[in-house]
């Protein structure tokens, strides 16, 4: 499959590589290729993972990952542009956490709406999946690392074939117990459950953990 | 050790006979003791567990535990009254839920603060513990009838000394992995968490789930 990674920070990076380490054809989205390239080596260090600007990879790709911090996700995926999105699968993995009173982070959206229902409403014909946002990169890509995997991922969106085609993705990852909450308005759980993690994460004094939904 | 559960509710039921159970002196506090006594035969059935005022059954307790829904939970305390909670461990087993816009329900505080913050700062003698809130009563008394046990409860609070009472209590109920996440603000993510809590219950399809965290 071709996916279009956007954001080339530590998710887009571990994510990127892990789509290519699973067997897909795999461009990275950044703002200005040239600055990106100029400022971190790690690409040149994996031509397998095509650094192009966010519209490039968005046009190349059959599935679009958005791996940017939430309070850029939609200038991001305007950059992408709505063409280049439209019909395709569109994870969203962002989270909408405001750091503008330091840690713990608040969340700039939440209870009445969430950042995945923004961007679904942003691109009507995005199809849009969120997942993934409740994990640090480390268990996003390898969650067999962690407790054998045991341990659950959730995801939401209105589009029932593009929820089937990420959950196949997911299990590429080595997801075993992924829980489909319903529609993308779902993301408002999801998306809040942070204000837990970021609590979490001090308690366990490391950010490579998850629930596991007892039931 | 006296208890005092204000609230009539299911979990004010649950709660109270478990900690009868478990050889505890109980008082369970309501608001009119004859009205609830007509009401519910329940509590004739049950008169290990003496049903007095929200102020007696305070009165009466070493440990106090608000089992109300988060909307009179203020109030309710009130009725209790200061004096009565002054120097106490109260536990906090509350929810700031909002039903006004039906199901899934909204949360009335959040992010910047939490209806744990809000009861500390009301009742400032009062020895706060946040806890139990995350899940549905059963699995509040019985955690081991779930899985076996093996999940996850937190607890916060400003009190090292009550939280080692609160924590020795629910130890008595079964629960075995108990996380201090800190001062009382921790409450924040144990409320906010509600919003999937909320979303895994349709999801589920019963409320008997608790989440485990793998770390």
């Amino acid at each position: 499959m071709k996916i279009g990674v956007l954001g080339t920070g530590a998710v887009g990076k571990r994510l990127s590589s892990r789509f290519a380490e699973v067997g897909h054809e795999v461009s990275v989205g950044t703002r200005d290729v040239a600055v990106t390239s100029e400022r971190d080596s790690w690409f040149a260090e994996h031509p397998e993972l095509a650094l192009r600007t966010h519209a490039e990879a968005a046009a190349f790709a059959d599935v679009v990952l958005n791996a940017t911090a939430g309070d850029v996700s939609i200038t991001t995926l305007h950059l992408a542009g709505a063409d280049n999105l439209a019909g395709k699968v569109l994870i969203d993995v962002s989270n909408p956490l405001d750091f503008s009173n330091g840690y713990p982070p608040m969340l700039f959206v939440k209870d009445t709406s969430s950042l995945g229902e923004q961007i679904q409403r942003e691109f009507p014909e995005a199809r849009v999946v969120k997942t993934l946002n409740t994990v640090n990169n480390t268990v996003m890509a390898e969650p067999k690392q962690l407790g054998g995997g045991d341990h659950t991922m959730f995801l939401c969106g209105n589009d029932a074939e593009a929820k089937t085609v990420v959950t196949g993705l997911l299990a590429e990852f080595g997801w075993e117990d992924i829980m489909d909450l319903g529609g993308i308005e779902m993301a408002r759980g999801m998306e809040m459950y942070l204000a837990l993690w970021v609590r979490l994460y001090p308690a366990v004094s490391h950010g490579n953990f998850n629930v596991k939904v007892v039931r």
